[in-house]
């Protein structure tokens, strides 16, 4: 029953620990190939079964939607006790390119202080320390919260089990907390993501003349799809970086003086990020900061634009049609469909008579999500972090948009704490992925510590 | 010595130059393409043949340069007779797509009072007549002009033979007239182009972050080379089609007072255009008319654009390039270097601080060229085509550029008239290429008018 009989547990096990992890990391669990879908139900069974050996009552859902969740509660700590629900996912992103990587993605190579595979830090890194950490408490005489996982298997290729799980029960689960235990570090420090960003993505197809014409014959008379669209592309944000919709900035919340206060010490992480970008120079609405506009201020980027001729040599070819696909990032309280008829209206007022142009929704569509900045459940993350790592969490908004985060907040009454500890340099998504073993580790003991003192800061 | 006796023979003869025309239009001289050379070599020897039969002096010319001139000359009116240059060439487009020709396109196939071939309209059709009407007219004692062909092999793919032979021959070429044969009608009537626009083709690449980035992640601060490139070309233009780049009208010469009288009543051909470029409306400077604008005014028109993601569905990617051709078509005096640097200029203002865009000039540079509105040569076309068509001859500016006017006009010193007889709905480098029949017949006896008008009106 005590917290330091845990930790005890977690220091002693920690061979056993990463030995287990590494046994994980070995199944190729790429759910969205289909080559990859029998080790992500091996995945699931094996994380199933390494559950139930904790003491949970384990099962899969939604099989027959998709990738199964795993659903799995231990109500150990008794009715009155509080309820901690993780969310992790068991599916990993495909391997891809393959011969970049130092060892095989699925070997979970140990070298240099880290664990090296596909997976190792997005999610099982995160899942299974938890995974660890309840063992550990439960082994120990039991933590002071009860404890739920859901473990997904469709977070890297999109999928209906969990939203369906969340519309169907999410109502009922009854939890005090939700950790979306699925991030890392900002740099050096812990980060709890307080919100995100929230996306409009949409295509904008020009058509001029109805065939391709010669410029020598028909220019001067003939419109030009390229030439409007850009005048529509360009007109949409000004010099400075601020959108030019009408109303775009209408429902917009600015940030809390306490985050900007807290941002403001942040130059060390803006000069970081403007040696990721580097760009002759940053941009953006000159009003803000770019930390306070990485995190808390709608954008619009064009993410891809053609037409007409781009290969070698001249063509003078005045183009039928040209395209184009751009986003504009959310924050709270903008509405998609309020932007969206805004943006339409806005490109019909910018383009020239000859030029057509159909605007349409052609990828995500969500608000933003605000998690909060002040509550019980990232109070107790703050301070488990900074027992387990020696370390300060940042409150960061990512801007990104992270749609299971959105379902929680749709279907869950519960607060979130949205993080992770991979360290900075995990290689998300890319060869030579890795984790940190001492992260490992100190993140199975956050959580230890997180177990126990929830309860104090809830009451 | 007749003209009635040319043309009494050109009649008589009909069946025989068409059956010759078939011949050369067999002959496949795709000169650009490696497996057409040969065929274009026998072309040439083959008109050459056809040029000693008819009484001229005939020489290839530059063979090591490129695919070799025809130079040839009659001198049977006398040293004090005018000279008359014709132009030619005996290359041809590629005949691409096959499938949608009707008869395969080297078989000269006559039907519905044409012959389908590629080269029936451009060059073959034009420069045979011409030398079928200098065999008429020699055979029938001799036009009042000494004549001489200039047909070059590379006019389709460009090459240095025709420039290389008007650099070293062209002072010495003693000619009253040039006739640029290379052309036909517009709509209905004989057009004779009195000049035509210069271009200044380039391309701009734009560069933002050093890698392709993530919209969520960067989004707000760094610099996005779509959004820029956008800016830039939307800055080169007003809504109404005015170019905006400064000085970029200063040497530009209006259309005379005349010109403009004459295009006033072009409402049908400015119709005819509309519904061949099919768009919503007309663009272009408002303070001209699309008749004027097609002809006379400067232009500023991008060829192709592309950059970041167009694939199907959603990418939130924020590019590392983008890019864009772009030409301007120039007037009389437009100086291409001068509006190169403007150009230049204009970009560096008009991009974003964070991304750098470099402007190149990536194909034709040329000013504009003016052959004149009234001249002797002139006048003789115009009478020649009224006699032989029944017709009143257009004098346009073409909108294109024609490089061997160009070189004509730099390199010798003598009025040039720019036309020909293929119809207007010719198909020229398109499948199912054609002349009609009657316009064959009567552009040889329009030559003859001409050979025999000339003289008069050069006194």
């Amino acid at each position: 029953m005590s917290l330091e009989a845990a930790l005890e547990r977690a220091r002693a096990e920690r061979n056993a620990d990463l030995s287990d992890f590494c046994a994980e990391l070995r199944i190729p669990s790429v759910a969205m190939e289909p080559s990859g879908r029998d080790a992500a139900l091996t995945n699931a069974d094996w994380l199933t079964e390494g559950l139930r050996d904790a003491g949970f009552d384990a099962e899969l859902w939604g099989g027959e939607l998709g990738m199964p969740l795993i659903a799995a509660e231990w109500r150990g700590a008794g009715p009155d006790a509080p309820m901690v629900t993780i969310y992790g996912h068991y599916d990993v992103q495909p391997a891809d390119p393959l011969d970049l990587w130092t060892t095989p993605p699925f070997e979970a190579d140990v070298r240099d202080g880290r664990v090296f595979a596909r997976g190792a830090a997005d999610n099982k890194g995160n899942h299974f320390a938890a995974l660890c950490a309840a063992t550990h408490a439960i082994a120990a005489g039991g933590p002071p919260v009860n404890l739920r996982f859901l473990i997904e298997g469709e977070e890297e290729g999109g999928g209906p089990v969990l939203p369906a799980y969340l519309r169907e029960r999410g109502a009922g689960l009854d939890t005090e907390a939700v950790l979306i235990w699925d991030g890392g570090f900002i740099f050096d420090a812990p980060a709890l993501v307080t919100g995100v960003r929230g996306i409009l993505y949409v295509e904008l197809s020009a058509q001029g003349p109805r065939v391709d014409l010669h410029s020598g014959e028909f220019g001067g008379a003939a419109p030009n799809p390229i030439n409007t669209l850009a005048r529509v592309i360009a007109g949409l944000k000004d010099a400075d970086g601020r959108v030019t919709i009408p109303g775009f900035y209408d429902a917009a919340i600015p940030p809390s003086v306490a985050e900007r206060q807290e941002w403001a010490d942040w130059s060390e992480i803006e000069g970081v990020f403007a040696g990721l970008i580097g760009a002759a120079a940053l941009e953006g609405e000159p009003d803000w900061s770019a930390v306070e506009r990485l995190q808390a201020r709608p954008t619009l980027d064009c993410h891809g634009i053609w037409g007409g001729f781009s290969g070698e040599g001249e063509k003078t070819v005045i183009p039928a049609e040209a395209g184009a696909k751009l986003s504009m990032r959310l924050v709270p309280d903008q509405d998609p469909e309020v932007i969206f008829a805004a943006l339409a209206r806005r490109v019909d007022e910018l383009r020239t008579p000859g030029v057509t142009i159909e605007v349409r929704k052609s990828g995500s569509a969500a608000p933003a999500a605000s998690f909060g900045t002040d509550h019980a459940p990232l109070r107790a993350a703050a301070s488990a972090f900074e027992a387990a790592f020696g370390k300060q969490a940042l409150k960061v908004r990512a801007g990104y948009s992270v749609p299971v985060a959105i379902d929680f907040v749709n279907h869950v009454d519960a607060p979130i704490v949205c993080s992770g500890f991979s360290q900075f340099d995990c290689a998300v998504h890319s060869p030579d992925e890795n984790l940190a073993i001492d992260h490992f580790h100190r993140g199975i003991e956050m959580l230890l510590h997180f177990f126990w003192r929830l309860p104090a800061e809830l009451r």
